[in-house]
Parts: C-alpha cells; sequence; structure tokens
C-alpha cells in the first residue's frame, strides 16, 4: 500500500508499505478523508526527533477494513472517526483521569509519533472499541474529521479554562486549535470572547465562531488592549493557543487574580517557558496555569459529532483547500508555509 | 499605645500610636499572643516597596476590646485567633470563590501590607464576624496562633494540590509553611511524603509531621532522589514552600504527567520563574501550576481550631523561641538572620 | 409609601408603609420594574407559613434612593438589578461555597421570607455593595429583571447538572426556571437538550431557547420516550424545574449511571421525595443528586448582565402580561391561576 | 477445581468445575486467602436475581497461574491483589469517569454477579493489566486482601462526601465499610467523626479507626445527638454505610445546608429510598446526595497498597475468623448470622 512519510527530519515522500494487522483489541481502517495538522510539519522539522519513514497524519475518517477478535462495536464497512490520540485505556494515567498522558507524558498520541498515521491507503487503530466512533448519516466526512483533533482540542482547552457563565474569555491565536477555542468559550456561556490575531481571514472566523471582540496585536499592545477592555480588571481565563513565550507571559498578564491560565499551545522552543513574577502575584494570586493534550475516546468523539449532527457548530470554514491522497506532498508543504491563506486542507483518498 | 513598626525599608522600631478605632462592622483586639513571620522580614526589606511607620505582624491571638454596631457574633472579652487575611467577604472575588484576592491581587492581605499589623497593644480588625473566630477552652494561645497563617497557609497548599488517597507527594523546604504542608499532605490521606530539607532540626520535625522519607539537598540530586523513590514515575504532587525558581522547576521535573504542582512560596526575587519546557511536555502534559495565599474566615479558622481541640496536630512543636513584646526586636532580627535554629518565635504580650 | 403586601396566608392587598431605611451597609432602591414570581403566590398560599403585610416580591430594577455610610459601590440615582436572593457574604455558609444558605438552610432568601419584598414604592438592600449591580445602559429595565432570579435560576441548574460539551440533557417543565435552564444548558455545550412540556407556547419557546427535541407528557410515556430518543442510554443529565414527586422520580428514570439529577424545583408537598430505588442502582449507581437555589451577588448580576449586553440571551420572550403598580392585584391572581397564558408579568412602578 | 457456588437462592456449597481460561487481556488467579462479604450473603438471599452454580467471592489475592497475549505488566508466579471491581476500562461510562458503570449501571460488579467469583481453587481476570496490583513484600495476603473491596469502598465513601480539612462527618453504621469510611475520613483530613454504631466490639473498631464521637442509636436519638455534637449545626458530611431508608433520611437530616450525603449503603428493600422534604430544604438547601460504588483498577490498589506498606491503616484488626477453603461454607453461614460478633472472616486456599 501506499504511505505519506517523514522519511527523516526535513523530508518526506510518498512509499510502499505493507497492510498493517489487526491484532485482538485492534482495528485496520481506510482513510477516507484526512486533514493535514501542523504538527506533523513540527514533526518533519525535527521536534520530536529523528523517525525514518513513519506514516504522518493522525486526523481521519474512514472506513473499517477488519477488526481484532476482542472488538465487539464495530465491525468491517463501519464509517467511523478515529481519534488522533488513542490512549491505553486501562493504564495507570488513564485511570487517574489523564488518559491522554498513557504510559509517559504525550503518551496517548501515538499516531506519527511512535506509530504510522493515517496518510495511508490503510492505518492500524488500536484499542478499536475505545478509540473511534461511528459517524451519524447526516455528518459529512469531512466534518467528521475535525472531531478527530481540531474539535478536540480546542473545546478542550476551553473547558480547562473553567469559564464561569457570562465570564470574560481571551483566546489568543486563532488557527484551527485557536478557532475552536474561540467557538468552545462561546459554546460554554463565555459573556464575552476576546480573539488576540491579525489575519483579516482568521478575525472573521473568529466573530464567526463567537469572538465578540477582536484584538489585532500587529496594531494595539495586546496586554493594553484586553485590560482597557476588561476596565482594567483583567479577564477571567485566557487560552494560549500558540506555543510561544511571549504570548504565554501576556496570557498571565491579563487574566485577573484568580483567573485560569489554559495553555493547548505546542512549546516547541526554548528551555524555559516564563512566568512574569509580577503579574503572577510573586505566586500567591491564585492565577492557576493548566495544560492539556487533546482528549480522545469513543465518548469524546460520540458527543463532538452529536454537535455535528444538531448542527451546532460547522468547523467545514476552516477548510481552505483540498487535495487529492497523490497531492498529499502540495497539501504538507502549503501548510508548512502558511501561504494561500490555508488554515485546514482536506486530503481525499479514492 | 506602643506598636512595633516598619519605619522605613531597613529600620523597625518601638512606636506610640493612638489606639484604632472600630467602624460599624470592625473590632478592636488587644493581643495576648503573637507569632513572628518570615513575610515581615521581607517586608521590612522592601519587597513590598516603601513603608512608613506601618505596625508589623499578622499572626495574633488576643482578647476583643471593642465591636462596632453591626457585629454580631462577638463581644468585649472574647478569646480570639483573628485571620492573618481579612478578606473583604462582599467583594467580587470573594463571591467567586477567591477571597483572598479580595479587591485586587493579594488584597485579602491587609494586616503590616495596607494597614497597620498586630504587633501592638491594641489591633484593628475588619469585617469582624466574618475574619475571627473564638477560641475554645482546651486550645492554648499559642497553639491558636498557629491557625491563623501557618497552618491555614500549609494546608491549603496540600490541598490545592489535590493529592489522591494513598498518592505520592514531594514537599520542598520544611519551614514552617512546609512543616505545614507536610502535616496537610498526611492528613489528606497521602500514601508516600517525601519532604525535600537539609537542616536536621526541620528534618526530624517533618518526620514527626508525617514525613515518610526525607531527602537531603545538600546530598543528592534532589529531582534523581525523588524520581528514584517512585520507581521513576515522578510524584502524583509537588508542593513549592520556598519561592525559588531553581526549586520551582525541580517541582515540575519531578511531578508526573497528570499530576499538580502546588506553588505557597513568596517568589521575591527574578523577573519571571521559569518553567522547564520538556519537563512540562511542552505545554501539554496535564502537570497544572496551582498557586494560593493563606485562606481567610471565620470557618476556616473554626475548622483549624477543631483540629486542635481535638489534638489532631500539635504545631507548637514549631515554637523554638520566646520573647516578651518589648523584646520584639530582638526575635524579629533572629528570623532575619535564622540563627540559633530558630523556627518561629512567640511574643507575649503582658 | 404603598406596599403590595400579603395580608395573611391567602390575603393580599395593598397597605401604607413607612419607607425603610438604610444601616451602614444597606441601600434603599426606588424600584421602577419588577416581575411576579409563582414563588410568591406559594408564600401567600401558607408555603412557608403564616406572615403578616409582609410586602410581596424579589424580582426588580430600580433606582438607588439612598446608601448606608460604608457602602462605596453605589451612589444616588444608580440604575441597579437587585439580587432576589441577598446573602449575608461573610457567614461561614456562603464562606464554605453556599451564599445562598447563609445563616440557615435557604437564609439567603429574605425579601419576602422574612423581610419585606420589592413591591413597593421603596425597598431596603442588605450589604448592597456585594448584592446589586449597575445595570449597564444597552440593557432595558426589562431584560435586566430577570438576571434577578430566573436566569441565576435556571442557567445555575443547568450549571450544577454539569452537562458534558455535546452531552445529553432532559429538562423536566418549561416554565419560567425550566425555560431558563433549557437556554443555560443550550448556552454550556449541551450537544441535545430534550425539554419535556405539554403547553404549546411553552413548548415554542422552549425550541428557541435552544431545545433540540420536545417530550410532551400528556401524549407520550417521558421515560420511555427519553430512553429511546437516546437509544436506551438515558441523559448525561436531568433537571427538575417543577418540584413534583413524580417528575423528580422521572429524573432519576432517564439518567444514565454517573449522570446527575439537578434539582431546582421548589418542593411544596409531601412528608418525603422518592428515589427510585432500583433506577437509583440500589444507591450504588453513582447517580448524583444535587440541589440549588438562586445564586445571588454583584459578581453573578455582572456576568448575568454581560450575555444580555451582548444579545446572547434575550429573556423578555417570557413576558407575557404588563401592569402597573396599582394593577398588580390582577397580575398577582393571574399568576396564580396560570390563565391566559400567562409566563410572566411584568410590573411597572411610574 | 473446587468451587464455592450458590446452586440457587438461599443454597450454596462446594461443587467441581473446570478451570477458567485466559483471553488474550486475560489473567487466571489462584487464591491463597479471601473474605467474605456480606454482599454474597445478599446474592444468595436473592438480592441481584436467581444464579445458577456461580461462584461466590470477590475479595480475594492470590498467584498469577497464566496470562493473556496482550498481559504485559504480570506474568505467571506474581503475588497479586484483585479488585472486587473489575472494569472494562474502555467503556464509554469508564471514559466518562465513572468504572465501575461500565457497560450499565454497577457494570464493573462482575465477581459472582455476572461471572463467577474468586472462592475456588483458579479464577478468571478480566483485563488483567488494568484490574490487579501487585503485592508489596511487606504486605501480608491478609492485608493485602482488604484493599480489594474493603477499603477502596469504604475510603471512596469519605472522598466522596467531600469533607473539609478540619470539617465534622456523621459515619452511619461500623460494619467493615462503615470502619473503613470511618477511617477514610480520619485519613482525610476531618476535624471530628461521629460514628453511629450500637455494638461495643464495633464501637471499639471505629475508635481505634478515628472516631472521635460514638453515637450509639439503640441508647439515644441519633439525629437529635448529632444536632447537639455540632452545637445544633448540623455536620458538614454524612456518610450512610447501612443501606436503610430509616438511616438516608437521618443523614439528610444532620447534614447542614450545603453539605453532602455520600451513600455506600445497598438498599437493597422497598420501592424507594426516601428524602425528607423539609429537611431537604424543599429541595434547595444544596444538601448534595451522592453515591459510588467500589473503585478499582491497578491504580487504586497500589495507592491502598501503598498505605499499607506505609503501615498508615491496619485493616486486619477487623479479620474476627478464618477457615479453611473446605470450611468455606461455615464462614459464609456465620457472616449470614452474623453470630459470634464476626465482623470479617478470612479464607484461607492451601
Amino acid at each position: 500500500m501506499q504511505a505519506y512519510v517523514m522519511r527523516s527530519i526535513g523530508e518526506t515522500g510518498l512509499v510502499e508499505k505493507d497492510r498493517p494487522e489487526a491484532g485482538p483489541n485492534d482495528a485496520i481502517v481506510r482513510p477516507t478523508l484526512g486533514l493535514v495538522c501542523t504538527s506533523d510539519v513540527h514533526t518533519v522539522h525535527g521536534a520530536i526527533g529523528e523517525r525514518e519513514d513513519i506514516t504522518l497524519g493522525h486526523e481521519a475518517v474512514g472506513i473499517v477494513e477488519e477488526v481484532g477478535s476482542e472488538v465487539d462495536h464495530f465491525e468491517q464497512g463501519d464509517r467511523v472517526a478515529v481519534g488522533a490520540i488513542t490512549p491505553d485505556w486501562g493504564s495507570p494515567a488513564a485511570q487517574d483521569g489523564h488518559p491522554s498522558q498513557s504510559g509517559e507524558a504525550l503518551g496517548g498520541w501515538k499516531f506519527a509519533n511512535v506509530k504510522d498515521g493515517v496518510f495511508a491507503d490503510y492505518f492500524h487503530v488500536n484499542e478499536a472499541d475505545a478509540n473511534m466512533a461511528h459517524v451519524p448519516d447526516g455528518v459529512t466526512d469531512e466534518a467528521a474529521a475535525y472531531v478527530t483533533d481540531m474539535m478536540s482540542t480546542g473545546f478542550n482547552a476551553a473547558e480547562r479554562a473553567d469559564i464561569p457563565v457570562g465570564g470574560t474569555v481571551a483566546v489568543f491565536a486563532q488557527g484551527p486549535v485557536g478557532l475552536m477555542a474561540t467557538k468552545g468559550a462561546a459554546l460554554q456561556g463565555a459573556g464575552r470572547v476576546i480573539a488576540v490575531e491579525s489575519v483579516p481571514k482568521r478575525q472573521e472566523l473568529a466573530e464567526s465562531y463567537g469572538a465578540d471582540e477582536i484584538v489585532d496585536f500587529s496594531e494595539v499592545d495586546t496586554v493594553e488592549a484586553i485590560m482597557e477592555l476588561t476596565d482594567g480588571e483583567g479577564v477571567d481565563a485566557a487560552i494560549e493557543a500558540l506555543g510561544s513565550n511571549a504570548t504565554f507571559q501576556d496570557c498571565i498578564e491579563v487574566t485577573k487574580a484568580g483567573g485560569v491560565i489554559s495553555n493547548v499551545g505546542y512549546h516547541g522552543e526554548g528551555e524555559t517557558v516564563d512566568i512574569p513574577r509580577e503579574a503572577w502575584g510573586v505566586g500567591m494570586a491564585e492565577k492557576d496555569i493548566v495544560t492539556s493534550l487533546c482528549p480522545g475516546g469513543r465518548l469524546r468523539l460520540q458527543r463532538l459529532l452529536r454537535l455535528l449532527e444538531q448542527e451546532k457548530v460547522d468547523p467545514t470554514r476552516m477548510t481552505t483547500h483540498e487535495f487529492a491522497f497523490d497531492e498529499i506532498d502540495e497539501g504538507f508543504h502549503l501548510m508548512e508555509s502558511k501561504e494561500e491563506g490555508i488554515i485546514k486542507p482536506v486530503i481525499r483518498f479514492d
């Protein structure tokens, strides 16, 4: 079968591989649609170290081709969404309420990290009963693919921010995760959602997803602008959806004492991520800093798919490009260059 | 009346002041016993800026001398413990569950910060019904004085650490707050409490308060030692009770993915407090960082006094020295120099 | 001044009273608009025992006439919304996170219960800084009056139900509180909101507030219908907004193991409210039963007013009737009879 | 092999059965020590309906005899404690934080309910990696057997009661689960633990496990006594460890507004379990009612075993009798009759 791989740091390509096999708890899925994620770009750039011919991709919808002997809930031919994060549900970390950390830190993240990803004619799903969900009839493949990572990750950033009903929240950066954090904040009853973004197309999307105010960091001082919008009080919660030390510091500056900073950005550089000491109340202002990795699991996927089925969210507004599987390298490099106003490119397998 | 004050940065002394007056919600208390806190040393060194003749001290037990017209629960002659933190209970921050941040960050901290403290013949208590508690008969002044700050602060550090029953916790630094965090962790069902400390007397106290293991940072690498003690897994929670950037970083290193870092240390120096990026799982390992300032309030004081009444905690083991009020400057400077193995000095007013 | 009172059980009328006076922490408010609540009907029917000439009403917006010496945040002439529940914020219950229970069970409920209510030319507000909020310019008196009870109560029922994003919820009864619980569930990201109601006008309002399905208990078996809508699984949460033993039991029947039953209904009759033993998993199915009384407080009011200011909720759709203050008895008796399709009657004071 | 079974309702006996076989995720364990639980008595009396020759018992320690192909963490010869509750960790209920409810209400309870229990020469463990734990060297089989149900269940009742540090709690009934709830409450920092019990031996054990007060319901009115002990305030939390309608009602009576009733008793009789309406604040006093079934899982077992290893709990004080496996019927019937002061009988397999 064909697979789109990271050949080594900095190099990608389509290669021939053997079809994976299913153990007793596993499934083999034939993808019909996938989405390219900036994480894959980081991976190819070496963020998690060297990999040799690992298949890329972790956001996909497809058709079940085969299931192991212990799989009860799915059978060949089922249309499924597969979580980007596929935890070991019996692990101590999962039993402790942190399935995404199963085995080790970030251990639920397997696709295109510790095993082959989804950009291939077939891919392997561990603990299939627990890590996939049936896609309801009225939901398209394209919409469903967004639940596997973007919606789960972005909404969770908002959930962890613990925004009170009617509260205020600032979401820093309106890439796909930030946009879904903005939508997640709106979905959870925030009274005022402030989106920080400079790109006009992303500002528009942010507004369509529920941002009440846009702060354009290229035109104003972000911290000042947010403090002014909140009458000097600061926000109840700030969401870091970029992964930048400077942005992280701004989050702490604009959050009121007793508020929450919810970090969902992948911090790819530097020895440390720095907390501004005074704004943090010298360690006593009860500004909690929480982090999270995309929640996976059948239940999570089902709940997010329900929001699509009930038309409460339309993630497909984020789709800007579409490629066939044999054009995937083009899509990948566009995601890398961030040219042509790309937000999310769809890959069709047919 | 006599008051022990910070004359200006670096200078202390006894001065004559007018007796304070009680507004409708207030009380005037005549202290019988107080404790000197290292925070006062920081204040005199200039940590919160210049102050002129502000009375020092925030940990005291005393006798009610006068109450305002709206005070219902107390009357002249009552023996009371007064919280070190005396929040404005009707403020939005208190309504939001963060009374210690009322008005502004750390705004519940009034004594020896924005108003005169307790080291005087009389002191003033705002919102007296809400900020003091009767001391039960069987509890000494000395024991009761510990609930006003040390027990409330240290126990809260352990409460915020959200230690599971049977879980593991590392408490960094065994000063009075760290010792009470150790006791708090033990009190909440921790399975294994690891205390980090190099001073023998403090190590002994830590063991008497429930530490199962001592890690002496002067002899071993703290992070390595804790990882080894936990079979490479790290602890469920780490408590920072020192206020040092290096210790804070160690806390993040030794906490497992999905665990909690509870900061109670006062970070007095540097522009930033730094999170080690990789140990923090590049911002996605679900290692939450929480902070807190001593909880105040009559209910809190009553619950802590109940632990004394039932003899579940003996904080007086931390008392190493005793001074009369007119010798207070000596006690204060000993707390500053940390000589003579000082942990907590008692001040008696008679 | 004129006051609309409960003369005794079963009897109401307008009487002349002295204008109330403000203590140091209090305010006197001149109402401009009020809403009649079914609770007042219960009160007049004797639900909380005999009362003599107590002024009725607890939902009002008005103009500050006078403030006490200790009141900082408000001054004469301010336009304010006053919480239906006006807690003692320094009380142990409030310090414990349960301000509505301050002093005693339901102790935050003072208006028309233990002191005169708001249906008078002037009314008294205890702890004014903590229990009122300024009404933003763009928000009408009518809309603002809904935050004082209906929105705070109904939304809180949904908040306490702890509905997961994308989860399922059934809201039993679509009176004003139930309608706001429906809106609250939608506001918090529920995936599917099932409203139980038989009155067509209320069904329509429920849909306009976010109900995805209507179950008409006069036409189908409610429990069966909800189980069918959820593929036999039951809902993640059920909200009881009626106060009926039978409805309460249905809530337990339709909630899945591990779900939450959030009771907001006032149970006015019977010795007991009964849990169906088997549906409750013989006491081990982790179906938690939570209850709540309307949250009060300036912060809560401000957050709800922000939702109005941002036009995220329009509670005025529930207004079905309008009366001048001197016609209030008519409005009250209509609320009693529930004739003319009444949902909420507005009272205008001018 | 030999198995001690429920032949049918009311009838028990030793029978010959085939040794169970391990699927890919399973283990076969040879028990060395078990404990008889009153739940088994209920089962034999017909509480969960008819069963034919189902093996009894769900509390055991033993030696791993065989593991399936997918089991990583255990191998033949390992000494293990096996949870009484063995959830399906990938199920939606487990993903939702309710593993004990996996599949259906109480679905994690498999032993002697939906599959053969542990009182046999060999027994079968589903999802072995997730549902057993190694017993540390210093911990005896007898002590370890208590973590599988009694400690996990009783401690969890206290955890769910959400007792504040220094708070008050009443534990109704001091059978083995109630005793462990008492210990659990003490372990979590309760300020005052009130144990309700009439049997002297159980009263003594309660005191040894941390009860500060004993209320003997055979001598005083329980509700009055507890209200008096708490100065009329009621307790922060009440734990129902009996499963009686009357006791459940007492729990609601003695809990303060804003408190928690944690039900762990198995309610075996009646159509309903009844909430006293007025004491419940007519459904608005924020007295939450929570329930739970014994938590299982390797992590839970490890944490409880750590408490034994560190000698923080001694559950073996509850052992009153000991029987060889071939005398098990005697032990079972003694547990049924509750004669001879029985609390827990140990069964030794050799």
